[in-house]
């Protein structure tokens, strides 16, 4: 059994990774951490953690945590995650780390989207982005994952098969998201404050979300070409999922089965990517509580548009169930452990 | 006092047209028909029109209701206004459509996105598309309104002002619409069973929704030029509003703000229009239940793309707001008169 | 134009008393408080309010507002309207106070409820109970009026008809009320944050909310006996509505004839309370945004039972609505001005 | 392996059943009926059900579905099952029927409330009611199992111990339930519609319930006299869950220790109920998605009262998870096989 510690909880992705990590048969959590928490039992707060019995949310001493465990989890705000991981990581401990801080490779642009230095440069060129579909190979091989962000994995796996074909012009990109209000966290703020957020719809952070960077970095690398894109978060009434809406021109002439046979050729191998076939789109319904991304494609010959819709659940895919799998290809279990059960729908 | 009558008023925008007409001084409602219901209560259907009393939905008898009327609004299913339209109004009858038969000015157009031809062409011809931000003074003199549909409603005021004004280049518009689920229509359908739509969120007729030509025929005019556009709209859990996220190229360097100036002063004296301030974005939640349009702006200097956002309640402005806003303007009452509630919040 | 002030403008009351009080004929708001928010533009915290322009929240400075209104709402927590109460009124000023500070008549009771001590017993005993179907000719002739709670409100018009005239036995009430979650106030609380009430229901606070004093001091006053209840409230996924189930034992054998009969005696001519036919029970849809109540009854005569289900708009009939009421009373206008507006539906 | 077939899969329960199985080792599915859908596959009406690969729905023709399965769940319209559970438990099958043809074993009350005769009275007395905390030792002998509806299955666990130990008085019982909307099925019909039921809620069938004989046969056996209840149903907005609030008079004077300890008791081996502490109340959002009941305690020495408020997933533990948990126990399996996932929160 690896022994896994959860840095961070008592958050959302935090206690999603408690729910996951239940059902895995070679793992067992030894301590999961929350600085507010600590001392608490995980069932006190969180009825549904009964599981876990008398289990108490620990204070992050890292010190003594090192003792506890082999891999850790790190669901720590953005920024606290710098020193954590290279703490961990140079105990030779395996990391997967779901904050931003690892994820952007360019030390300049991390600074400048996140308004705060980078302090460990040379352990963050130790950081493999974690998406599967792309960096699985580089995964198997890494101690540190830096777990992609929600909306950049919607975002990422709708485009892949249509950038690294040069299927569009990568230039033209626009990505219209919208997100489950779990996204934003478990915290005491009237801005998601249910009556807020019921029977209402908006936008935010329009061309300022930090998500841009990510999304940018790799479908460049995707492109051969530095790209900018538009993005538009938003945000739903509904606690979990991320439809993505993503607009490209195409590059050229082309059919709509050969757009198909393209996204086939990618996915047809991967465990957890669902291409719905043409005139069916994705819905967030469809994927809540699983780790499937679904993608619906439509190509839009009066315009010239490839439309590319993608759909997961920003906890399990967008978050804890890709850091699940990013454990499973780097400790060589099988991928998909832990991680089958289907969507609850309805 | 104006004797209006409402054929089809059993469905969400006649029922919300009985809402809105039960406040407003100047208008009398003498007939409610409905096929499916016809001889029952309306509040025997609807326990909130109590106010009118005994009133009973009527079968759609046109001879009968001459009589009653000097005003219809008719909320039938598309195909079915064609005749109706031409009935009252060749019998000197003022007419509000909100069905789609009478919005499109060229035939083929309507003939070829609505599978089904026109029969009544020349009676076309007399119809004002009733958007009053642009169309105010012809509306004046109309007796055929053909009201705009909800996501035209959205997608033209958002884009008026830049469109006219040249700032973006109208062939690169792409318009990403959010549409609340009364959108749909009252209905049995499993599609709109709540267990379905709740929790979901999902796109739909991706580049075959039937607004398609109908915005593209008034940004056409606006733009001076033959334009297509990408539609996508999308089901939201919630029961009103609309919010459309619009991506236009700027068609030259130009400063945000010179981009609310354009806004500003195209909308100032408009009484439903409330331009935001730069930072701020619409929520379907702050027009709920109202006649504002909210707009939003963003100026990404990064991708040179100009994004807008605008919000409106599908019922009214989309809808049965907008028909009694254009009835003001008809028959010579003051503009805002029955419209002046706030919105519901929360 | 009859000036008033609301102080505690900022909570959910407070911008239903903003929304209702802007189509009020007769009432000018001249003034509007909050702590938190003061020397902020109204429309900039709540963007559906910007038909007050630039009317900016201010402190709390009592003698100021003297000058500037002649009747107060008051909105603020329990325990702080004791003093401003006591104030506006010893200063010949009409004040309508939505708190709990003024609605239990024993002292006792209120400091064992409430712990907190009643600094002002004597202003108390000038206070009316502002039900408007129970003491509307008290209402006439007062200067205080303690607006009644949420869930007594849907409790006490419930019970009204069968208690007073003894259909029930008075000591066999119970009482399971389910609210919407504007009930618990706007504030930054990770208990009612979207994603803990989403999808979630559960009770509170059972047999020990600080409504149940108030229901029983006015269902003792009705039966004329003292009397105790079970009262247990529930947190609905939803923003606004009570509804109210009541269980009482038949005091005797009586058909539903008769109840119906009674209930119709004691509602027919209020203008606010909504009858419905027998097998028909309320929805609080049916109520949302009016000041209507709704009242369903059946007699089950297997169990001996009269069940009663209420349903009302917490924020309107149960809060801002009862109190535009009560002022419409307390000043002479017309009882229903102000809120004659039906209910959003759908 | 144990081979099942589902007839009536394409409901709600039917999906439900298929959720859960998919994660079952020792089960596997060989056939799935629908008499709408036959011919079409799983995954085209159900995208989430994908890993049931090319499966489609058949008509149910019993002879052939003989020889595909052992076990039959049936989760057929109320009428339907009588015969088909005759015809599979007379060929030797084993079969769960979540029907109500089974559950009311006095034939009259039976026909009184569900206005049908019941055609099989022998087969219904081999039939065991399917409440494994009260029927366990039948159940490992039974080869047909009546599957609880519910309604009663919150019921009777909350009220189990208080009434087998005579804490209360069970002629005094008032039960008022409130449900998520899969409770209504998977349907069209506008009484469904999610602008129907989205931010409403209501009561219904009002003393009419047919879950009312079910819930009064078990109490009844439990308190050792013929009791009657008060049962009232409510509507949730909201996908899944029950929350039961019971109120009941002492019989004694008791301490709160003591009702704790007998709850305790009888329910500390129990896998799948969750007590609460004092103070701690159910919430159906902790339980949505997993086979739990969690259970919390009021006494209200004010009223004499003990109130007891249950919760459940009505698709799990009120439906399709204690069938599996039947079909566990009757087949010799592990009781928690296939059921152990922690429900999804949030």
């Amino acid at each position: 059994m690896l022994k896994a510690a959860i840095c961070g909880g008592s958050g959302y992705t935090g206690i999603e990774l408690l729910r996951i990590l239940s059902g895995h048969p070679r793992v067992e959590v030894t301590a999961v951490t929350s600085e507010k928490s600590a001392g608490r039992r995980l069932c006190d707060l969180f009825p549904h953690l009964h599981s876990y019995g008398g289990m108490t949310f620990e204070p992050m001493e890292k010190e003594r945590l090192l003792s506890k465990a082999d891999l850790f989890f790190l669901a720590l705000p953005h920024g606290a995650s710098q020193e954590a991981v290279h703490y961990f990581f140079s105990r030779k401990k395996h990391v997967i780390d779901l904050s931003a801080d690892y994820r952007i490779s360019d030390v300049s642009v991390y600074e400048s989207w996140y308004g705060t230095p980078h302090q460990f440069a040379a352990t963050l060129q130790k950081a493999v982005y974690g998406l599967p579909e792309i960096y699985r190979s580089r995964i198997r091989k890494a101690r540190i994952i830096a777990n992609p962000g929600c909306y950049p994995t919607s975002a990422i796996l709708g485009l892949l098969p249509a950038v690294r074909n040069r299927l569009v012009d990568a230039r033209s990109i626009i990505i219209d998201s919208k997100s489950g209000t779990t996204g934003a966290g478990r915290k005491a703020d009237v801005a998601v404050a249910y009556c807020e957020v019921n029977e209402g719809f908006k936008a935010y952070g329009i061309g300022t979300h930090r998500h841009t960077p990510e999304i940018e970095q790799e479908i460049s690398c995707l492109a051969g070409e530095k790209v900018t894109v538009d993005f538009t978060p938003h945000l739903l009434p509904a606690d979990r999922g991320i439809l993505t809406t993503i607009y490209a021109k195409l590059s050229k002439t082309i059919s709509q089965d050969k757009v198909f046979a393209a996204y086939h050729a990618a996915y047809r191998k991967e465990p957890f990517i669902r291409l719905l076939p043409p005139g069916v789109y994705p819905n967030i319904k469809n994927v809540r509580g699983s780790n499937f991304c679904e993608i619906g494609l439509k190509l839009n010959t009066r315009t010239n548009t490839l439309i590319i819709v993608s759909a997961i659940d920003n906890l399990v895919k967008g978050a804890s169930g890709q850091a699940v799998h990013n454990m499973n290809i780097m400790m060589g279990f099988e991928e998909t452990e832990g991680l089958r059960s289907i969507s609850l729908f309805p």
